[in-house]
């Protein structure tokens, strides 16, 4: 049952199993949906991972729609409702796996665009997409290649509108305008094993570190600032120990992560993790992992355009939020493009009966097609 | 090369491959040669365990070798300089899987039986022997399930001799007149899980059990006496998390050891370790097991008669000590016998290389027939 051309688009990229790093031919079926509306569209491959480009005017301020057309796995189908690559239509919510995070997205972009340039054949400035298969994936060979090839051809993003699924109850009412950095680390706490009979011949790692790893839990990074919520330290894995109940571990393995604020930066936060360490006296081998400064568009023509779009389809006034995990926005921001995300709600993305709202899809493509009107009409 | 009945006998065990609960015909060519002095022989198996009592002797206080013919597994066989089931006399060295724990002492038993008998035809008292191939595993069906059936049978062992390599030098420098108790609990903490990139929504089980782990770790649970060693708490393993490094973990599972002298009690431990998880609002779940009492010989026949014969043997005075691991005297004290341990020098044991001084279980076969001299002289 079909019900419009932006749902009909969501629907059959759906059907298209592209869990990461597979595209199954999305990127294709936008290419020719785009092409067939004057985008000059480029494949611009790396590895096994599927990207595009597409570009349409001639010169001018360069607004690009960023998208991934990978999904995550789909866990146990035998959980779904309904099968997850055979979407459908319940009580007004399209149902399947990407319907939020972000095929509905995907499909609205292209739809806006149809619509806009319709109406809008001459539009000034110039349109772009980049869109990739590995978002959800190790993220190495998508977006940030995509972004090197751009600046090696001397091109500039202005504006980028990410579709990840931003909004919380309604489609608008949250917009992301900037990401949290995120800065990993395994840490290896160094003990000497021995015998639980023996203890004074041991060095317990997991008793060295409880102490410290009681102060990193308990410290306070940040406070946050307007944009930002407070810096988060979060211990993800923790293990020692062979299973043996009768041996103390020589070693034991920690991994954490901090999500921060622009009131911090990853060498301070390394700095003082070291300090707190060092201070409890602990022997600890350290692999930091820095996976994404913090970004931020604070105000600007974007940001402008994009409240004024969902109020104008919505009556509804967005709000700005820095909070959640990280996106591609990452790759795009320390280019000096302003960046936004907004998408869909996100409640079910990465479960079972990953779902959207029909009428949210059907609104996100016209608030889309408001924001090319502000900014390209 | 053979040099002595002792040694003959040590290699002649270490030769059958009886990793637990294998025997491997060990407790046959025991009980042969027990039977060839009068001793009356009985297999009292359970399970896959083989297990035998032997009793020589019609009245009178029983004085009881026990041992276990079961060895650990060897580790990396192509490690051991000389083939762990091929045993050899290197440089005055018994070489090879059991040598110390505890093939050398069976052996000793034997001959000195062997020695006394051939002198004391009709010694007064009985001599006994309680043998599993059980001790090195789970202790299920082995030296716990025979005190069983001697008790059914109104048997009572009033002197016990355990041939545990007790010795840390020189034999006979350290005898084992008592062990701690070893109390184990499997602990499960429980959070909530999460994204690290929203640590509102979960609740981290490694944050909020870090500052009860460490006062555990800090805690002085007491300082021992003349006879024990203060307790010692352990954490033996630790354990959260999937492997991927955004998902705060729903639970944590911790699990750590007491070994506890008779100072306290394990009802005791069991109490301040829950006070102090509760006091730090841990939500857990505990599953506790109680491996041993701690039991002590504090003095008496068993004792003088040990240190008599070494110092007869050897002119040295040896030390008492409650210290190390668990053994099957655990199963055998609570019974009310005079327990003590005595064997060769534990340097080696479990370990690749395990061997033995061959002139220390020649004269370990010398201090078993000196205490038996004393005891059913
Ligand atoms: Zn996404
Ligand atoms: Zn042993």
């Amino acid at each position: 049952m079909s019900t419009s051309p932006t749902l009909d688009l969501t629907l059959e990229l759906i059907r298209r199993q592209s869990v990461t790093p597979e595209d199954a031919d999305c990127q294709q079926l936008m290419m020719d949906r785009l092409s067939a509306i004057g985008f000059r569209c480029s494949e611009v491959n790396f590895g096994e991972v599927k990207n595009f480009w597409a570009v349409r005017g001639e010169s001018g301020p360069l607004f690009c729609f960023a998208g991934h057309t990978d999904v995550v796995p789909t866990g146990p189908a035998e959980e779904w409702s309904n099968p997850p690559f055979e979407p459908k239509i319940i009580d007004g919510y399209v149902h399947g796996r990407g319907a939020a995070d972000m095929k509905g997205s995907l499909a609205a972009m292209v739809t806006a665009c149809e619509k806009f340039v319709a109406d809008n054949p001459n539009h000034s400035g110039r349109i772009a997409f980049l869109i990739t298969s590995d978002e959800e994936g190790p993220a190495v060979n998508g977006t940030v290649k995509v972004v090197e090839w751009l600046q090696q051809q001397g091109e500039h993003i202005d504006y980028c509108l990410v579709g990840e699924p931003s909004s919380t109850e309604l489609v608008g009412d949250i917009i992301k305008n900037g990401r949290r950095g995120s800065l990993g680390c395994r840490m290896l706490v160094h003990g000497v094993q021995g015998h639980v009979a023996y203890p004074h011949l041991a060095k317990n790692p997991v008793h060295l570190a409880a102490p410290a790893l009681a102060e990193l839990a308990a410290t306070e990074w940040d406070q946050g600032n307007d944009h930002f919520p407070a810096t988060s330290f979060q211990i993800s894995n923790i293990k020692a120990g062979t299973g043996a109940t009768n041996v103390i571990p020589g070693t034991m393995e920690v991994i954490f992560n901090f999500r921060f604020s622009t009131e911090t930066t990853d060498a301070k936060l390394r700095e003082r993790t070291e300090a707190i360490l060092a201070k409890h006296g602990l022997e600890v081998e350290l692999d930091w992992n820095l996976s994404g400064q913090p970004f931020l568009t604070a105000e600007g023509e974007l940001v402008s355009a994009t409240l004024k779009a969902i109020n104008a389809v919505t009556g509804r006034t967005g709000s700005l939020s820095t909070a959640g995990g990280t996106s591609d926005g990452r790759f795009i921001a320390p280019t000096g493009s302003q960046v936004v995300e907004l998408g869909p709600v996100n409640a079910t993305i990465h479960k079972v009966d990953e779902c959207a709202k029909a009428s949210d899809i059907e609104q996100l493509s016209d608030i889309y097609a408001e924001i090319l009107k502000e900014l390209c009409g």
